[in-house]
């Protein structure tokens, strides 16, 4: 870990400032305040970057759980990857698809006579969104980072996490992004496109450094952190999640298993195990299920 | 080429029918059909997908060609990746990172005492786009076709090219989609997401067929067919670019640097070499430029 961030960090980090500035205001009217990271991130293969590793995520689960946190009061730090989903904004198009300006997009527009263009919605969802969102950003409880290298994100992690120690025991880590295990080191990389002509490619990718054990030791000791573990495999996901709290000291891990994560999650502390699903019928997300059992710890 | 269509098509590719219905609506009014693929593709490492890897892809060339084609009189039928720059949508935001449905375009929109959703702008832009957009669905001149992986990309493109065949000359193939050079075949495919505790991460990637050879000769042989080189190093690029027309038989190669390619392309043909620049202090994109010259030839 050390000699990972012994290196120069790269551009798009430069956040301290605006951190500790919000944290401050927070801090003072005792408001609790959740580091929320959403997205997957980008590993680059070579120095001008035409190709990239790249992990799936919609960031859904990011988003919601950022108006959740919001909804109870929380000033909420997002780090997140633009193109995944986010709050308020994914209201803006239907279902889970809804991350991009496009046709879908374009296809609710519609102009009137006056020039002024106009969203056609049947829905109060979308109104009710942006009303939200301007209510919580008059009140400075929302600041949003953007991150697209794994590098840039565990620079903005740590820099998220120092800022958020004063609060102790009101600061909150919920750590819902897609994580890349393997990278390509600057030492290593190509420095032009890789060629095709020379047959199959072949790749070598060392592993992340695991930062988990740092955060709780050294950058925010008194945070409470809720780290993600996301597999296919189910048969292993459970000793992950164990393993995350016994070596890293991660407070609460929330378990998914890529096929059925939208209707069920499993939440893993020291003590014991919980699930969460998706009340049936229900208007409620199982994302505010999810935010108000993580609150209940 | 033929092994890698052997296999069954993945899910997501059956437009045979709606590209074929597209054609001869146009083949009646002598019209030009233009298939403008755009976008970067995604190969998958693993069957219950986690990891992929990427190319980078604004899309914003294919997105300002597709208005100019449209602008012209073409229909289009757009090939495109999810996420990157679409036509008209991309006026919703400000330049060449509003592709994503974000704060930035949260920050635009306001609500109405009426409940009404209004994009604030000072641009007429948007509206014009808006019309645009509106005037060109309804005289049917739009198919828009999404893809993500680089398998989903191939069978597309063959199913379009064969669609184009009777329209003979007045077919057009302009391919600025960035398409990978390597994939994982299923059939090397690891099952699940690969673990990390087993040390660093060793991937052997194999040559994506070359179908541009197949698309002149078999697919659509009397079509003008546009592909596109993107480099870093601009030493190799007019080679590849030649090589593109002695090999497959391709009509005109765009060749572009990745560091200048919005100021200026390079247009190759087996004859000669064009360069295209933006002109200063004009309102039109370097992409009216490149569309005038290749409708040219």
């Amino acid at each position: 870990v050390e000699k990972f961030y012994a290196f120069p960090a790269p551009a798009g980090v430069n956040y301290a400032a605006q951190l500790e500035k919000f944290v401050a205001y927070h801090a003072e009217d005792h408001r609790r305040v959740v580091c929320l990271t959403s997205g997957g991130t980008r590993v680059d293969l070579e120095k001008n970057t035409v190709r990239f590793l790249d992990n799936f995520s919609t960031g859904s689960r990011g988003a919601a759980c950022a108006e959740a946190f919001l909804a109870e009061g929380y000033a909420v730090i997002l780090l997140h990857r633009p193109g995944c989903m986010t709050p308020f904004a994914r209201h803006l198009s239907d279902g889970a698809t809804g991350r991009y300006v496009d046709f879908k997009l374009m296809d609710n527009l519609s102009v009137e006579e006056s020039g002024k263009v106009v969203v056609n919605t049947n829905s109060c969802k979308l109104a009710r969104a942006v009303r939200e969102y301007s209510k919580v950003k008059a009140a400075n409880r929302l600041l949003t980072i953007p991150f697209e290298s794994l590098v840039q994100y565990l620079h903005l992690l740590r820099a998220a996490s120092e800022a958020l120690k004063p609060l102790k025991r009101n600061a909150l880590l919920f750590l819902a992004a897609a994580v890349s295990d393997f990278y390509v080191p600057v030492s290593e990389m190509a420095e032009h496109k890789i060629q095709s002509r020379d047959g199959p490619l072949e790749m070598k990718l060392q592993q992340v450094p695991k930062i988990l054990g740092s955060l709780k030791q050294c950058w925010s000791p008194e945070a409470f952190v809720v780290s993600f573990k996301l597999e296919t495999d189910l048969s292993i996901l459970l000793d992950k999640a164990r393993m995350s709290i016994s070596k890293y000291g991660v407070d609460l891990v929330v378990a998914n298993e890529l096929r059925t994560r939208y209707e069920k999650v499993t939440l893993v502390t020291s003590g014991d195990v919980q699930e969460v699903t998706r009340i049936e019928g229900s208007d409620a997300e199982l994302d505010d299920e999810l935010v108000a059992a993580v609150m209940a710890r």
